[in-house]
């Protein structure tokens, strides 16, 4: 299964653009997307600003299935200290809520 | 600034566990936290299963700058075959919304 679209009915360049009643739509429909893919590995990716590997000026959310190494999504993370940084806040936010 | 992460509260290891009701919560402070940010490119990310770059198992949304090409996200978009189909999608979507 190619990568699949969800898409605001509101245009809009990048996420700021977007209402939130909007905006609150878009992860359950991706939901039913991933679900009805079957997919057990995906990544749910939306991109703002051409530094940022946008190339269609109108918020789109890509929902990418990833069937083995080669096929969908590749990232190149960024440097080790965000990835750190960012493992410390997740920890941190996961035990307040927990 | 480093990755940002929304988190829901409720625990759950892919999209498929999460409730509407809490997904619908998401993109909104996800919106915020990039305001805040005041990043003009920036990736949302959210990956689900080990071979699509799932690190912990508790579903989280990055939201990562990218202020120059060197750092944030780094992406290897999946085969030119995918590319195409998903903005032939795209292109329908967009023109049965306008």
């Amino acid at each position: 299964m190619p990568t699949q679209l969800v898409i605001p009915k509101h245009h809009g360049r990048t996420l700021l653009d977007i209402p939130d009643d909007q905006l609150s739509e878009i992860l359950p429909v991706a939901k039913k997307l991933a679900k009805a893919s079957g997919a057990e590995n995906y990544n749910i990716l939306q991109n703002n600003g051409r530094l940022a590997h946008q190339v269609v000026d109108h918020v789109h959310f890509h929902m990418i299935p990833k069937p083995n190494e080669k096929e969908g999504l590749g990232i190149g993370w960024p440097a080790k200290d965000t990835d750190m940084d960012g493992l410390k806040k997740l920890h941190e936010q996961l035990k307040s809520k927990m």
